[in-house]
């Protein structure tokens, strides 16, 4: 990271240790070696995926509108939401481009980011249930899909407009779908969606709008941009010159996915005993186990998870090896509780976009 | 199948084609072939995984009784069940233990049924919500699970027991979940349950249980041998040798699954022109996208999914190929509504009691 990229990050409220993968919409992580320290994220290292500039809002005269197939449409302001029983829960966000780097490595993914595995944090939420919001309103028999609008504008193909993306009222009415405008304690901070952003559990971080202004119910999926072109995923063997955007796989639901973050790809460590950490996510199952392999999956050993500390959250693991002199390679799958595993390489789930890549995590690091 | 098979099967109101893997107690399943032939499987051919001998029950003394940690307990009789509001619902039973043949191709899996695909099978169940019933009884905040007990006695390591297994209450209140009487409009067959069976659509086959007697809320899952040992994922290093039955992943939900049922395997076919057709079923989730690949996975074609019929019951598929001369591999694998496809062999999924493969199906065909 350039001193220019740690300007920026702490201008935003960001450590100078996040790791910038652009600057310009703001994109940043933790980097893997400091990323499973704490089960909750640091505010200042919290993941960041932005699609344009943080907007200004004055929380003094903001507003939530509610509206669309509802029978009461109404307005609250940020004062009047706080005023309501709130709730706190844990719970991972992750982007569902975390981990391109791998898939970009089997074959080139042009124009998106190349995230690492920095593009998931965990934080403590705090605001009010979604559905608490919706049942004032009453969703009518139409009102099966929840669009949530953001301020932040961007643009695309020459087209500019705002953020936003629906999920549908069956998840929407779940309990852990937040209004949020805490985190870890604090009011969110500018860059993470203040004064108010939805957090969907189990879910892609797409839909965790943030800079939310408008929520509307639709008998349909939302049409923006960001739900009826991108995120989606595709056969391996369709491109950006042949793809149909509407026959896409809508992402929602996250699939299971677990990564090495210690150590780090590259390293040269001492042979002899080592502990191995990392972390498991399985979007709204559980995850079960987490297997390590020190022979390209020829043999597993079981990690070490640590207890489950929210129904919503990553779970870190750990596994102590002995590992020998020469070159080895780390490998690692979790299994979740559809008793579901991993695929084993990025080639088996490589698409044009570049998501959900959910292959087993390989770390390679040589030993003296 | 032998003689003695074909008339036992008959005797039970089972079709003569029907493939029995087991005589006593009797378990059998559809033909591949002819398993894909309806999207509902007619009774005379729903796959049957019974662990002792069917009870016989006088239904005009039957009662179901719920107990436990609830507020009201009470006694029904199947004529009061009957009264109450009936749902009809398609749904999908499978069988943790389908394809397991494939596993015990990569290693042997001694003591259990070498069930090849047809260990699944689609039904449209009409019956009585189990919530409505729980509803009644208030279950107390200490009955977080709820155990079904059956009439049918088995016997394991010198024990002499009745089948049984809880799903979470979670689970148990959730609409889809029944206390069936009817089996695509008959009443049930002495062999699938009759006079009452559980339909836990999602859930391995085992936390259906058949001949229902007793609802039992309790603070943990079940002791019974059928969740406490049996029916637990380990991983593929452990045997019945070193085993610790409670470390293994307790199964509940399926993971996602498809497979091709025609055309069969070491068939013989003319070069050119075929479809393919087979099924996909991913329990809780949605089936979203099938690929069919003809050379080992290095590439695929989508196949065409059959609307969705309901969302719990498995999609049939089918894809037109063009089929060059000589041996072809067909392999097939699912996607399903959090983007997760299934992993590549048998060998990664293998456990010494053969549940739960998901690996990509594979049928090798011979064309002139």
């Amino acid at each position: 990271m350039s001193t220019n990229d740690s300007t920026l990050a702490r201008r935003l409220g960001k450590s100078a240790e996040i790791l910038v993968r652009h600057d310009s919409p703001f994109n940043a992580g933790p980097p893997p070696e400091i990323a499973t320290a704490s089960f909750v994220t640091p505010n200042d290292l919290f993941f960041v995926r932005n699609h344009g500039d943080v907007p200004e809002i004055d929380p003094r005269t903001f507003h939530l509108t509610i509206e669309g197939r509802v029978k009461r449409p109404f307005r609250i302001s940020l004062e009047e939401l706080r005023r309501l029983p709130k709730i706190t829960l844990a719970a991972t966000l992750q982007c569902a481009g975390n981990r391109r780097q791998e898939l970009m490595a089997a074959q080139p993914i042009p124009g998106e980011l190349g995230w690492g595995t920095e593009a998931i944090s965990t934080a403590e939420w705090s605001g009010v249930p979604l559905r608490d919001v919706l049942a004032v309103a009453e969703p009518t028999a139409e009102g099966r899909h929840v669009e949530l609008h953001g301020l932040d504008e961007t643009e695309r193909h020459g087209h500019r407009f705002t953020f936003g993306g629906s999920i549908p009222l069956d998840k929407a009415v779940r309990p852990e779908v937040l209004l949020a405008y805490e985190m870890n304690g604090q009011p969110l901070l500018p860059v993470h969606g203040f004064p108010l952003r939805a957090v969907v559990p189990g879910w892609i971080g797409a839909r965790s709008v943030k800079w939310l202004t408008r929520i509307e119910l639709r008998d349909e999926p939302s049409e923006n941009y960001f739900q009826a072109k991108a995120y989606r995923l595709f056969p391996s063997h369709v491109g950006m010159d042949d793809v149909v955007w509407e026959t896409g796989l809508m992402l929602g639901e996250f699939n299971l996915t677990s990564v090495i973050a210690s150590p780090t790809e590259g390293g040269t460590l001492a042979a002899g005993s080592h502990v191995v950490r990392g972390w498991a996510y399985a979007g709204e199952r559980r995850v079960e186990r987490v297997d390590l392999s020190l022979d390209g999956g020829r043999s597993w050993l079981v990690a070490e998870l640590e207890p489950e500390r929210s129904r919503w959250a990553w779970r870190r693991w750990e596994a102590r090896i002995d590992l020998p002199s020469g070159p080895t390679e780390l490998a690692c799958r979790a299994w979740d509780s559809a008793a579901q595993t991993q695929p084993e390489h990025p080639g088996q789930v490589w698409n044009f976009k570049g998501y959900m890549n959910n292959s087993w995590h390989r770390v390679r690091v040589n030993a003296a």
